[in-house]
């Protein structure tokens, strides 16, 4: 979509009245107005915040990055801002507070009512990342000896705060959850028939430490748009809605990205990045794989004779390096995904992996093999080398061997790296770097040192 | 989540009298029979399908992947088939019409009601990947003269079908969106009012040819949970759902994922996948990176006589060739994440993130470059080398240069390739390198050249 929403809503607040800005600017929506804020200057935003106030701001501001908000409220009063938090859904609301500094989270709760600083409070408690960080506490509960009427005017009475009306969720008196029903089921239902009759009695929830991914994950394989969250006595904490899910998904796809690609974070702010900021999310893994890379001239040392002798094996080197780094990176790639979608649970389904990627490493090396085979002679033969054919040999060998080797390092390392409980995405490039180059080094020079050498 | 479920299923399946199967079976999730079927044997699903039929079967076929599912169909009769097909969601319906045969297909539109026959018709004309193929026509539609009740009683009749309640989208007399209600606001709604004096005016709707991707964006802007599809004339043509657009989210992000890792779809069905099935996916790459290869062995070739005088220069080819390999993708991963956010859309932010490109690879350069001025002077005076500080200044001025010059080059590259429409995912990889290797390899045998061989 293109966006001349922005200069139009920036154009209104240059030149409208109180009034005419107010009116014009509340007919965009919501996130348009967001996106304007943020091309704004700290003046016309000024200008912006004397005009709006209450939940027409809220509605605006939950839209920001929220980097973008905290750094907004430094050209705010406290009040100003503590009603902002306040007027948020409860979960974005509980975002904003662990994204700002201690202090200042602890000076805006004495500002909010009793009952936002404890529904925030509670909320606050949870670790990042777990399904209670992500939840809701404003959802339609009703009681399952509730009638239909009596059911219907509560969902009236919670409509309002509730982020989603499509599911409503039984209670006993205990709180616990026992059901739930479908807006869609009680519409349809016939007066006084009574809740625990109509109910849905078989629920899926997931407990507030459960993490994020998990809950993603189940959001995709049941198709929810909604999920309730408990405690361990299966009492109603609070649900978790698919907007929220949506931006866990996002995340955690390019976090893998941003692994494979040996960047802290693929993402960068195209307005503010600044060199630094976007050397330093690479620099590390550079400084890991510079140091690495001695490990291959440490080895190639060994075969300096053989150098002396056969400059022309240092041709090829490149390219099968280059051969076995792609096959280890595919094959981890593939063992990544796998183990994030639960692929491999049992030492049975790892197993037939394992055979599979040792398979399918081996049948691409000896295709590539016979393929480069003909191309590496060929090379040579043009340049009437006098060894073309024994080093027409050591190459496609090594490359057979260092393809399939690669491979299956590829595949292992992640799932040895899962087994130990860290994210295979971020420590398993490195290693698999590090392994296929010195694997493959030492395969082609042995090859190389047998087959040429000793044949001169 | 545990999968018990699936054994317990199919344990019930085989040893339950048909009555206790179908009580026992449906008191499970519909997801949970779905991925029990893919574990049963053909004689055991067959005792399924005649326990089964009808909305129950539908409800849980819905759930596989379109591929089992037409697998499945094999075992099933055309009428049985036409059945489930008729049961779906329409849009999930038409997703596996989409999936079968031409002649298939025709025999089973045969099959179906007139009703569905149109409607599915209608929608299968939709291309691949737009708007109008991931969209339904179940959604609740009043007309702006309705009151209130009017528009109740119509949410009421259309709510079973419907795909969502939570939105209601009123047209006009000629079926032109004019605005939407939220279920919210019409429950909390004054009897006797019109629609068309509370609905929202301002309505955001997609064209059915809007591409996927882009419909995807917009959702994640505006946190929609559903979003409207017009035609030119912004007659209603259906709803595009988030369920829908998780799938869309998710495969894009797959898509992008297997892409950097030089595969064609990282994701294995680990259960039925054949080594040749991974290795296809993965040759196609190897076989261009393997040629393009030689690209590098003909440049070094041109160095034989150096390379022969001071082969000691070869052990830092590949840790060379290696940060260069890795500032590339670094650059090119950024860059393409970024064109799918759309952050490059004026020349303005495109010159300003190349710039900066060119920026972040100097400083890596030269801090790296540094580094490994001590660490390689290091490395060689313990060998005691005779030309070790002519090699180790090689070595750091080709890391600064090419790091340089390669991340620029993983930047502008994907820029160039999506300039011409074509999909930066898929074709930068291989170019960037071969630009990437050539390049470095360049600097680094001209670079030895002059300052080793002509200060012998």
């Amino acid at each position: 979509m293109d966006n001349r929403y922005i200069e139009e809503i920036i154009e209104l607040l240059r030149n409208g009245t109180t009034d005419e800005i107010r009116r014009g600017i509340m007919d965009y929506h919501p996130y348009e107005v967001s996106e304007a804020l943020v091309e704004m200057s700290e003046a016309e935003r000024a200008k912006f915040y004397s005009v709006f106030q209450g939940k027409d701001i809220s509605a605006i501001m939950g839209y920001l990055d929220i980097e973008d908000l905290v750094l907004f409220f430094e050209e705010m009063k406290p009040r100003y801002i503590v009603n902002i938090i306040q007027d948020l859904d409860i979960d974005d609301a509980v975002d904003v507070m662990q994204a700002l500094p201690e202090e200042d989270r602890a000076a805006y709760l004495k500002l909010m009512t009793q009952d936002n600083q404890s529904k925030i409070r509670s909320l606050l408690k949870y670790q990042e990342d777990t399904a209670g960080s992500i939840m809701t506490t404003e959802y339609i509960e009703i009681d399952m000896e509730d009638s239909v009427e009596q059911a219907m005017k509560k969902l009236i009475a919670q409509a309002v705060d509730a982020e989603t009306i499509s599911t409503l969720y039984v209670t006993d008196s205990k709180n616990v959850l026992v059901g739930t029903l479908s807006l869609r089921e009680i519409i349809l239902a016939r007066k006084g028939q009574v809740i625990k009759d109509i109910m849905n009695a078989r629920i899926i929830s997931v407990p507030s430490t459960m993490d994020q991914e998990e809950v993603a994950a189940i959001f995709k394989d049941y198709d929810f748009t909604s999920l309730p969250v408990v405690d361990k006595l299966s009492r109603m904490l609070g649900i978790i809605t698919i907007d929220d899910i949506v931006d866990v998904i996002d995340e955690e796809a390019v976090e893998d990205y941003s692994r494979l690609a040996a960047v802290s974070d693929v993402d960068i702010d195209s307005e503010n990045e600044t060199i630094w900021m976007s050397a330093k999310k690479r620099l590390p893994w550079l400084l890991v794989l510079s140091i690495l890379g001695f490990a291959t001239s440490t080895i190639i040392a060994q075969f300096e004779t053989t150098l002396a002798a056969v400059p022309t094996i240092a041709l090829f080197m490149p390219m099968i390096l280059g051969m076995a780094g792609n096959t280890g990176t595919q094959a981890l790639a593939v063992t990544v995904r796998g183990l994030n979608n639960n692929e491999f649970d049992s030492k049975n389904e790892i197993g037939r992996h394992l055979l599979r990627e040792l398979g399918t490493g081996l049948l691409n090396g000896v295709i590539i093999g016979v393929i480069l085979f003909a191309v590496t002679y060929g090379f040579l033969a043009i340049s009437q080398n006098a060894n073309a054919f024994s080093i027409t040999q050591a190459v496609s060998l090594a490359i057979m061997v260092s393809l399939t080797v690669s491979t299956f390092a590829g595949a292992l390392i992640p799932i040895v790296i899962n087994s130990f409980k860290v994210d295979p995405a971020v420590a398993s490039g490195p290693f698999v770097t590090m392994v296929v180059d010195i694997l493959a080094i030492s395969v082609y020079f042995t090859l190389a040192t047998v087959l040429i050498i000793n044949t001169l």
